[in-house]
């Protein structure tokens, strides 16, 4: 299985670990059943006030269709400036540095 | 244990995919006995020009002395434009999309 790694950062104001963790428990539960999603990694930054997620798709169309899906969700928020990146996965590099896929 | 998470990525010229592989497994196992790594995966996007790593450390401290070394690698490497974010993990929400950590 060839994976697409999805990275999304952007400008963000809190709340922060178990606040933001009460409010987005509900799109946690929407996003773990997304269709190819392998896992989502989610990611705060208080100090500099960004967050993101890092996500592993089973192949490039889910994490496109999931890209635009999310883009326009997090605009739905009022959050702009968003940076999100697709990546191919290098397996044989990855394996070495014990990455899980 | 906390966990911190630093996403590298930059400007790539290649190679790419299998000859990426061979070129730089040299490095991808010096990378593996990184004080404090917990995994890492291998980015990359040819058709943009860039690539990168996503990283899981088992401290901050460990995430910033690498994101030091590593920048500075890079730098010897002709690589500037370097973008390279830290991120603190949020445990619960990553727990329900299944993160691997």
């Amino acid at each position: 299985m060839a994976h697409t790694l999805l990275q999304f950062d952007f400008p963000f104001t809190g709340p922060w670990g178990g606040e933001m963790a009460t409010a987005m428990e509900g799109l946690a539960t929407d996003i773990a059943a997304e269709p190819g999603l392998v896992w989502k990694v989610w990611t705060e930054n208080a100090a500099e006030g960004r967050a993101g997620g890092i996500y592993v798709f089973d192949s490039p169309e889910a994490a496109a269709a999931y890209k635009e899906k999310h883009t326009a969700r997090l605009a739905e928020f009022g959050i702009t400036d968003i940076r999100a990146m697709t990546f191919d996965v290098n397996p044989a590099l990855s394996q070495i540095t014990r990455a899980p896929l």
